[in-house]
């Protein structure tokens, strides 16, 4: 099915972006539900869809229903929907596709990887948009949709989706966590994080090229353990980043030790 | 001084990258040496030096000697050098400058924060140099010299220094290992690293315009103790990586714990 009419259920950082790019594609956006009246009616007013804040009032009119709410509301949404002969997917990257089986329906999952923000548009075309359907008529029509959206759209089961999520946040939340420690320790020396922009910046283009396992380096990778008790030193005034610190060497060195 | 004449000693990623820079900003490099008689001379040729790999050998023909060796060679070979009159610096981030304190001569540091590879050039126009000097006639001296190569120079005494050089092991280091836990998890799972790039990307542009303390996203940050539980469950396999998230999950909880 060639998907022209979607309903999105949600007004959150994903249901916009999804939203505004999938207008600029011309499809119709139909209504848009928010549990918060107001909400719905920001995101409907810049679809051109009806803003609706109860579940009861979402129509039929929709050949897809994309909801797109906290990973622990998605069950109970879908609950509350009666779409016989539609296809309901979520966007959600730790949620199986069971969560959505419906006889009724056709269930699928449509999950664009990457970081959101309400307020800063995003270009889609590199995005890697997840795809899992209920059978494969609605993976084909769900694939061609992805395909007008991202040039990258990969086949994704539950499993596999719920790994990619644990990789995210290693390679999001994490990383930036390491950011904000590297933020913190220079500016208790008087120091501006955007000293560390052009490597950050260099470590990063470098996986453009080779692969994280190559690309390590630094005093615990290379064993370097004169330099570890330089910098633990230093971190003596800063117990907490002392710690993380002293635990992130041990696990490089621990990796490293046993690859040899 | 207008620094012109200028010798390198060693032959390490530091030294080539440097080399080539101030080769191409007409800078006169006069000697390179490297204790491995091959590496001085491929690096000398490139640089039109000569090569030598006996410290003996050190003329008094240049203006600046650059040490740039391994952080506990520095000392050792500041120790077998004899040049009166002339300005020696090393290039590491966490060696202090007092290593290179001599009565006859002027020392200085000068560090490019970056990381290098011997064979892929990069664009110096925005690596922060950090500059440190004994007197204040070699500081303008030295910070004329990194202003020909960088938009970005900037004083740092040896205790600032090492720390943004913990910083950057925070920023870099500890980060690409984040990475390469992705890397590995995908892989386990039938999946390729590139399918993290678009939001690697996304997450580090981010820091060009807010700080990482903003920027921290994720369950840990929010405190989303269910997600936690669905990723560390599906770590079970995975131990080294389960207890890598789980003490990382546990410092950005307490992080947020002990901010409210």
């Amino acid at each position: 099915m060639n998907i022209q009419k979607i309903t999105l259920i949600g007004s959150g950082r994903v249901a916009t972006q999804l939203g505004l790019k999938l207008a600029a594609k011309h499809k119709k956006i139909v209504q848009v539900y928010s549990r918060h009246p107001e909400a719905a009616r920001q995101l409907a007013a810049r679809l051109g869809a009806e803003a609706i804040d109860d579940l009861s009032r979402i129509n039929g009119d929709s050949d897809l229903y994309i909801i797109s709410v906290v990973d622990d509301a998605v069950a109970k949404v879908a609950a509350k929907l009666s779409l016989a002969g539609k296809i309901v997917v979520h966007t959600s990257g730790s949620v199986p596709i069971q969560v959505l089986q419906n006889a009724n329906w056709k269930s699928g999952v449509f999950y664009p990887l990457q970081t959101f923000a309400k307020d800063k548009n995003v270009d889609f075309k590199n995005i890697p948009i997840c795809i899992e359907a209920s059978d494969k008529e609605t993976e084909t029509s769900l694939t061609m949709l992805a395909r007008e959206l991202s040039e990258d759209v990969r086949m994704v089961n539950s499993e596999q989706r719920m790994m990619i999520h644990v990789a995210a946040v290693f390679a999001n939340n994490f990383t930036n966590f390491m950011y904000l420690m590297s933020q913190e320790l220079l500016e208790k020396s008087g120091l501006s994080f955007d000293i560390l922009l052009p490597l950050i910046r260099e470590t990063t283009d470098k996986l453009n090229h080779i692969l994280p396992r190559e690309a390590q380096t630094g005093p615990a990778a290379r064993g370097d353990e004169e330099v570890i008790q330089k910098h633990l030193k230093i971190l003596e005034e800063h117990e907490g980043k002392k710690i993380i610190y002293q635990h992130i060497s041990e696990y490089i060195l621990n990796y490293y030790k046993n690859k040899n």
